[in-house]
């Protein structure tokens, strides 16, 4: 037999982990964001697969893995040529281009994180690809592909360079370029803090990165079928483990120490921070090694955070840029103290001289040099040409609406106004506080002054269609809806939870304000009874009430005029 | 050694990871739902599969895999009988029948989303058991099981027929005889948007169903111990995903020409549809077919939605009918045309004859018209028995509710009324609209008249039950209660969200309406200051204002009448 | 070789899936409780992993896998002893203790279910940390460690007992000294449901963990490289699925027949129970016997959550103990009733004596034994020192806020007030409801009175910063914000949802009411249209209405100084 079963169950089996790190990401994005955002979040995050996928089989792989120069693979579109040289022993060339082909993904969608919330759709879709088609690939080809770095001894096991450093650094430069949200820094340039809104997603899509992070340390011998392959697989298992776990540990322990409690979504984010600073050395180190490697991620990017949201400011929604990219280069640099020599020279730590760590200083200084480099020019290069960044408006309205005509994410939740996007508003003028009470003047109105009377429907949800169109076919021009909850006679169905039955003394009504002038209240009334009554106990109640003034804001009229339609 | 390590473990990581499809279908069919049926979704997921699990064991497995006839295998009930004819090379009965199990219920639970959000429970439960024992398992043994049409030499490798198009013919006609959801179609016809309400459970689900579907596709060569074999395993993994991600680049693209913007659910949507079409002919053709396919079922899938929403007017909520329907047949047919040779017949354009895209197309009518047949007698059989679908005034609340008792999905969120879901009112009588303002009449109440006292109290949420109690014990029989956000002095302690301290100026606070005519105003304020106050602040305001008249819409009462107890 | 390809993937898939139970545990648990608690759950479920990993690391393995006495291991710091002669055939050692390590992390999870919402997340780590460190080691030794119940030939393939029971005691008697949440029992003693908060993420949660019980269980082998291991695992993978799908099946109809309705999230527990029935005899039985199991778990189940909440009166929010503690205990003794003889002796049923019966009876009543004793000191240890349970006002708060200073996990979303929290009231006093109508006094206010007026601000959300900020400076210092949403004129632009025009009349607008007498009525609504005015349509609306009266909860004061700033 030419190919191992092993060997390419693992690596298929790695394969399919590490695409499903997309789910992780999109989860940990959108839940870390606002929810006027989730639809576009959620596009972004498949859109770099979609447009990965096919760029990386087109050029990618053959740039990465083709036998070209010691700097750039070859040209060589959709996987045509003879890979032999490269492939893993008994991995067929499908296997291993499906493998890479989700590796590279995973650097692309690094970067949606950290740009979150402000980018234009149409400028994500071309800066991704070229992540995809160029940027991972060359860098991609010094460390995997037989390139200058591999040559020198530079040890990368499954990508804390390759592939979250370079996400990473794509992530802090378009962040700087983009500037913050709205809202993040106020007018004293401290930052605001902008909760994401779903925190139960967010972690899911941190247990699902960790999960999926078995494939791609573990899947990264790309075998299975000789000792010294299983033993590395174990370690490299034991280690990935270990070291999230103590990042996330004492980034609890940090936060608490810090903010007095621990903080639910820094400690998420350190989990990730442990696993990409393992991934470079998680065959090379021990699980001493490894348990260092995990604490030093979790304090560095703990600090990082707020270096970058604090000093520099540089708004980072989801941490990307700490998490991956500082991380990133650490995890390597650390290797080279604590490789034990099982798989590298060994590291400073363990009687190993300065060179191996020189080498992992110089891979990590060199990829970031790279991706700087061309990550900038495409960047300013869409900038100048399509615009990088959504509209100051449409950032405010959410990405949702503005980007993909979606008006919300979550059709039917009720949604609480946004105060941390609050446009800076002018300078108002100076009112002197009047400085006694105002006193009833009884003659405020006279008696042929017009009423303006507010008429407040209490309703059944599923009677709002029929009141609008009722009360737009006898002039009503404006009105106010309110979800509201009736307590009242009216009892719902009994209901078990769980074999117990659930009180329902509240139900859910709709509140409908109407201020009429011109209108009169009669027909209003009668109207409204003649569209909601059904005879059962629920029907609702009207209430009226006189109103003394009315403004309309953008005209400043008054009174009657202030009712008349638009 | 009998059995085969590596095929073994081959096949029970698929069986595992297809299990996982049922996590991707519920997610993505509840998130494309309304909230207010999300429980019933869920359900209608996990018992499609514990209903369809004993009955494949109970007959389905005999009746596919059985060694009957061209046409029907045996009834061999609990899988009793010898299947070594059939079992894959190396891999036991009882890991085979578990892979089966759970392609199997895949097929069942396609069905839920097209018929989602009006079928009742109970109708569900007979025609999803329908399926699993007698549907699914008769064409499947035409396909898979050593029937007439693998005699014939058609090849759908891991069921873009067998499974997908099976689940979406009885979708198509389910939907069909079901009729459209209340308001999905307006009194002119048009179709109206109903939002799904969780795109991010959706996505999620999309994720989770593209990385299940390596075990789909990939674990389908049953076997992973010979060249030939890990050759097609990795061919297969590339071109699934290869598909699938040029299905969903086409398809945002189309929206993004067709509607000016990249649509969000439908690119989602795409990515299913490539990977339904490609699941025939994943090993039998090279990855240029395989991109084609996935584009073609991209745009084909596109295209089909706004057919069967605006031409022929059939209401699927979720897209099943043109994912799983519609591409489960043209991937099947498109593998005559693209087939490479390399594991079956040639395919048309790759030097074949008409003979093997023949059978194609044969293989995908018949067991199109025998679906077709069955399931429409199934339902009819239960529309005049049980019925087929919820009560309309059951489906406007939301079944939930109506099916199994359940408040809501998502206690404690504040959800909006659906307007999507109006019942068509009855025409209204036309007022005429009076020509001016009414004026001020100044005796327009006898001093005599009762008065009519709205008193507003803002509280804490949590101060709510008390109050209630206490207000119930002097009488009052009626509150409507608003969620509102309170500004004011009381300022919140202070918090970090990842480091950065989160300005608190809005707290929530529970407004209560009461109108009172016979219980004394002050007995009022005075027992909710009894009940909310503490000495600290923020226990809340009380306002009060005079109500001018008050109606119960059920009785037509007004005024003092209409403020007593039902 | 040494080692052997099969085995190793075997037991590092096992591990991957494993671990991502974690994710199932948190989404169920955080979907089955309130909102207010959800970062607070999910910082539980990932801390007892990142806990226990280092802590199973230093000592755990050691006591458990040690070659000590049949009590105990060894105490073997950071695993550096020699476990050659425990280690299953070709595995290495860090494989097999990542797989180890997984399984500890399962039994600490299953606690955090059924003390939910009311335990302090200090005591939970303590807590936590005592059962990875030494409880579960140590009756693990017993069991899987070569230990004395395992010399007696006590069958627990994958932990029925070893890990689910452990788990549940501890949830037993955890929740036994916490007591039931605030307002879980009414004064009359009864059950009152409170609701868990997303149903979707909780369904969610359970298809993981099913999922992951492939892993957990078909692991369990801890090889495949011979026939007997290969068939053992085929029906290992049947029977785990049959038993789940069984007791989910039968609970849903024991809740449709006792409940009236089939009752969802009962019914999603039940899969639990199934699975974690069927655990420990999934090797040793024959489907037949898995089918009887499952049923037994899911009617058991059923009626044991019953009896906790409503006899025994412990508050499981999720059903924990009954799931984990009943279940687990219930199959390990089935499995003596039911065991065909292939892996074990044979069961009461199919043969064999009561003595496997009664050495499984043995097993299980010795670890629960060896669980309950340990733990109620480590409770009670706490309960004296840090305390184990939140103040009653943090726990009606929400532990978020008070133990994360986390304001929500769903950032943007209106959230209802809590009705089940209401705290206990103190008895009112019984005031006379007045038998009369209040007569109209026309001289209620004196002509110099102060007037008090509501001004009611209607404005897009994203203005509602500059309107406070605006208030703010000329003395207004108390406000009301709700949402709304306002139907008008001013039509959204036209958006597509899958092709289809979304109809959009609802925007949403926040209204803001504020209550002046000191400040001017013109200079609110001057000030407010210089801050909201833009010119476009859509600005919004102020209303002007008289109160009659104003009164402040806290200290009483009426009218005027009710206004002021506290």
């Amino acid at each position: 037999m030419t190919y191992s079963p092993a060997n390419t169950i693992w690596v298929l089996l790695g394969a399919a982990l590490v695409f499903f790190m997309q789910a992780g990401f999109a989860m940990c994005e959108a839940g870390f964001t606002r929810a006027k955002n989730t639809g576009n979040i959620l596009m972004k995050n498949l859109m770099d697969f979609c447009i990965g996928t096919p760029l990386y089989w087109l050029l990618g792989f053959g740039i990465m893995f083709g036998a070209g120069t010691a700097l750039f693979g070859r040209i060589d579109p959709f996987i045509m040529g003879d890979y032999s040289a490269v492939l893993p022993a008994g991995v067929p060339l499908w296997a291993y281009a499906i493998f890479q082909t989700v590796f590279c993904a995973t650097s692309a969608t690094i970067v949606s994180g950290a740009m979150a919330e402000r980018t234009k759709f149409s400028a994500y879709c071309v800066y991704s690809a070229a992540i995809s088609l160029f940027i991972y690939p060359v860098s991609g080809h010094w460390i995997w592909g037989g390139g200058w770095l591999s040559e020198m001894g530079f040890h990368d096991f499954a990508g804390s360079t390759a592939v979250h450093m370079v996400g990473g650094v794509c992530a802090l430069i378009g962040a700087k370029i983009l500037g913050p949200r709205v809202g993040k820094y106020g007018s004293d340039g401290k930052p605001r803090a902008i909760l994401g809104h779903n925190l139960s997603i967010a972690a899911l899509g941190v247990f699902i990165l960790w999960f999926c992070w078995f494939g791609f340390n573990g899947a990264s011998t790309v075998g299975m079928d000789s000792d010294d392959l299983i033993l590395s697989a174990g370690l490299v298992f034991f280690n990935t483990n270990l070291a999230a776990a103590l990042a996330t540990l004492v980034t609890m322990f940090f936060t608490w120490l810090r903010y007095g409690k621990p903080d639910v979504s820094m400690t998420f984010n350190a989990a990730l921070a442990g696993l990409v600073g393992i991934t470079a050395g998680c065959d090379a180190v021990d699980p001493f090694g490894a348990a260092v490697i995990g604490i030093v991620c979790g304090l560095v990017m703990s600090l990082s955070i707020g270096f970058f949201d604090k000093i520099v400011k540089i708004d980072d929604p989801v941490g990307a840029i700490s998490v991956h990219g500082v991380c990133g280069a650490l995890g390597t640099v650390l290797t080279g103290f604590f490789a034990t020599g099982v798989s590298t020279e060994k590291g400073l730590f363990y009687g190993g001289g300065f060179r191996f760590l020189g080498v992992q200083a110089l891979g990590v200084a060199s990829a970031a040099a790279w991706t700087a480099a061309v990550i900038t020019l495409v960047f300013l290069a869409i900038k100048k040409t399509m615009g990088l960044r959504a509209d100051a408006a449409d950032e405010v309205m959410g990405l949702d609406r503005s980007e993909h005509g979606l008006t919300t994410a979550y059709a039917g939740f009720a949604v609480l106004p946004d105060g941390s996007l609050a446009e800076e508003t002018a300078p108002l003028p100076e009112h002197e506080a009047s400085p006694a009470p105002v006193l009833r003047s009884p003659k405020e109105k006279a008696p042929e002054e017009p009423v303006y009377t507010r008429v407040q429907i209490i309703c059944r949800p599923g009677s709002l269609e029929g009141l609008k169109a009722a009360m737009n076919k006898i002039g009503i021009t404006g009105m106010t809806v309110t979800n509201v909850m009736g307590y009242g006679a009216q009892k719902g169905k009994p209901e078990y939870y769980r074999g117990t039955p659930v009180e329902t003394t509240l139900l859910p009504k709709v509140q409908v304000d109407i201020v009429v002038s011109k209108v009169p209240v009669r027909q209003v009334i009668d109207t409204a009874r003649s569209v909601l009554h059904t005879g059962h106990i629920g029907d609702g109640k009207i209430f009226v009430q006189e109103v003394d003034n009315v403004v309309r804001v953008r005209t400043g009229e008054e009174g009657y005029d202030a009712l008349q339609s638009d």
